[in-house]
């Protein structure tokens, strides 16, 4: 097994890159630490690259899917190349997928405008994959879906379920050319709760800070309000997102 | 106005003490940063103790309600304070408050046993007030409500609502005897929808990986499951919790 123990060495170096978006989108590739992250990439039938295993640690059997040969690192390299504080012994170099149109004819569907923190991105993904949405897609200005952060968030989810970049005054518009109803997040918009179960929809959620896009607000179908009560000045966004989606979906 | 200018004084060295749970429950103190979080504990009557501002800042009109006389102190020890990578220019001390009964006898409780994440723990605080809980109970190896991050995270809803350490299954029992429906969640509870809204109840909401304790989930009148799709394994915490509590309140 070819074995890496300087933190120099050029592999390490390259990889270390994908930590960046710049990187990920020269390389095509994105980086992945830890086993459930591996083992969903591999059920999700993401191609891998390199399969990186820290000394000491044995593969699990059930990995044989991945084609390629594993590199042995030290656990000092290990550190070096992951961003968790503690590594957890396997990490993998994936490739990003291509490009996707995602029809907008029928289904569930989530639209995503800049949403900023990792974590809420990554959570939004879990939950739309949770929830059976039929694909997601993001606006210019949210953060990378593959930055790794988000990734962790997901815990694997992002492997699973359909994700496009695209202009969203054009989606919705798609959506509505196919009577697929648009529900956009806004203060000012109607209680949640009057509105049925749909079997078609799309969700459009947005920035932490300034929300929906306003121009995009007044393209929807409808707006939707969750009720603060004691005073409280909003819902973090994943948790709306969530009360939402479960509202709207069928159950 | 009283100036510090050195990262090595002993006020700047007992302050930053405040950032771990020994040094608070030490000194019976808290810290927090930033303006938003100064004027929600203002506006929740929490009592300051002192009030921190970098040079060059000029202090709110409205924080005249503090009765404490600022301390300035210069952009190097500010960020030697903080915890925050860019910190914002306000920072305070504040008294933890004093240990409160909360009458479990008829209201809308929420119970957490052992949450982990101060991300999590406080995106869930700031959930809960959203909704209008009448009362937090926590368990014993729950992440402490005092932690900057989670203060961090629940936006300063932390300051609006009563909340409690208590033994959860003392608290189940003791809501119980004043007929108030205990809801447990469960892998192996009944679809949550399915539940009709409640005038009264408590949601039990448990550890990230492990779920809510097994001898609780006994206790409990009856127990809840979020469905999920698409293979997906589970729902992130505070994502679960926001679902369920606006679907158990009456809106």
């Amino acid at each position: 097994m070819e074995r890496i123990e300087s933190p120099k060495n050029a592999k390490i170096k390259a990889w270390k890159k994908l930590h960046t978006k710049r990187g990920r989108e020269k390389s095509g590739l994105f980086f992945i630490e830890g086993p459930h992250l591996i083992e969903e990439a591999l059920k999700g039938n993401i191609p891998f690259v390199e399969l990186i295993v820290r000394e000491g640690e044995e593969l699990p059997r059930e990995w044989k899917a991945v084609e390629v040969k594993p590199i042995e690192v030290t656990a000092k390299v290990m550190k070096e190349l992951c961003e968790t504080e503690t590594p957890q012994g396997f990490a993998a170099v994936c490739e990003l997928p291509d490009n996707i149109n995602i029809p907008l004819e029928s289904g569930q569907f989530l639209f995503i405008d800049r949403i900023q923190d990792p974590g809420n991105l990554g959570t939004i993904i879990r939950t739309a994959h949770a929830v059976g949405i039929t694909g997601i897609v993001f606006a210019e200005g949210t953060v990378d879906p593959y930055n790794s952060k988000v990734i962790r968030a997901t815990q694997g989810s992002l492997f699973h379920i359909p994700i496009q970049k695209m202009d969203l005054h054009e989606a919705v518009s798609l959506c509505q050319e196919n009577q697929v109803p648009v529900f956009g997040t806004s203060f000012e918009g109607s209680t949640y709760s009057a509105i049925e179960p749909q079997n078609d929809f799309v969700l459009v959620v947005g920035n932490e800070g300034q929300g929906v896009e306003e121009t995009l607000l007044q393209e929807t179908d409808q707006n939707l309000y969750i009720p603060l009560y004691g005073d409280a000045e909003s819902l973090n966004v994943s948790v709306a997102c969530g009360i939402l989606l479960y509202h709207l979906k069928l159950i």
